[in-house]
């Protein structure tokens, strides 16, 4: 079972981290990062190069696919090296996913046409606008594609995808071993939670509009 | 503020970039991944390569340290090139820190003796034999020391870190920002939701006794 997980510059380093320390434990499962050619990758910070092993070239029929986001989505809406691979990989892959704005790339190529689907929470309307039918929920199975809302959920959605591949009892395995009992000291990870100000002043510093 | 995770071979991905995520928002804040020398180092699993930009000479002074575990954890208990830079630089952080089986090379370096400190589950006793007084928390603060429990803890941790030095505010904004509201499909991230036989099976297979 190969799962590509795509990277570009100025990804977000948990989008596909995340996901990354679920699925490798699958049984059978050989995780590969990915980019146009071979290649360090650095995140949204600056701070973080992922090595990507492979070229797109390189993995032309993966099984499952993890699209992460991050403010580099931007620059992977139009036709490309991520746009090109995307298109031709779905037509094979067992699982089609993504995190936060990785949901916006995987729209652009036409692959969330009419489908339920959720992303990063200020950018469900550019979603919906893009021809998916955005909804505000942890992560939504549609057919084969998964979606997942802002960076750490993430780790919420392979958990519930290692639960159909490989059944529950084995993704509690791995939600044990790496002891994936949140307990965050606030309650500010949704805007229904965080306080009003920190809620508004996200909004208007926001890319979506 | 400079910020430095070591990094070791067959470290947990998840075990860095978790906290990474969260304290690379905060103000005046520069991330820098090390090693003994420059280069590529292995996740545990050995599909994720992180570059890690700095030699450990190259840091001999970071204001906050973050000790990830992982398998390689083992290798990193004896005087070496991790174990002799954290006991010289330690000496003037503000917050020295560990996730996961990372607060088992803290207290190899005789830095947790007789202080609270918390680590992966099914090392807990180790810690405490190493000098700690070992308790079962999802994080723990004791003076600048601070230890998560496994692998997804870091999150939390690095949370409750930004807290206390950039405020309650501003932590809550990076938990916005990262959509930090976790709603795992499974109740299984602890020993006590776990299916006996979940948790009986890591018991089994565990390198701590």
């Amino acid at each position: 079972m190969q799962i590509v997980i795509p990277l570009f510059d100025r990804f977000t380093a948990l989008d596909a981290v995340g996901p990354y320390q679920v699925l490798t434990q699958l049984p059978g499962s050989e995780v590969i990062f990915s980019s146009e050619r071979p290649r360090g990758v650095c995140d949204n910070s600056g701070s973080l190069t992922l090595v990507a092993d492979a070229g797109f070239g390189d993995v032309p029929h993966p099984d499952i696919i993890v699209v992460p986001g991050g403010p580099g989505q931007a620059g992977q809406m139009t036709p490309g090296p991520l746009q090109d691979w995307l298109i031709e990989a779905d037509k094979t892959t067992t699982w089609t996913t993504s995190v936060c704005t990785g949901a916006l790339i995987l729209a652009a190529a036409g692959l969330l046409k009419g489908r339920e689907a959720t992303t990063y929470w200020l950018a469900r309307d550019e979603l919906a606008r893009l021809g998916a039918k955005s909804v505000q929920e942890r992560y939504v199975f549609d057919g084969k594609y998964v979606t997942a809302a802002g960076v750490s959920a993430g780790i919420d959605m392979a958990l519930a995808l290692a639960g159909r591949i490989a059944g529950d009892k084995f993704a509690q395995q791995i939600q044990l071993g790496i002891e994936y009992d949140p307990q965050p000291p606030y309650n500010a990870g949704a805007e229904a939670g965080a306080p009003p100000e920190v809620a508004a002043a996200f909004r208007a510093k926001s890319r979506f509009t």
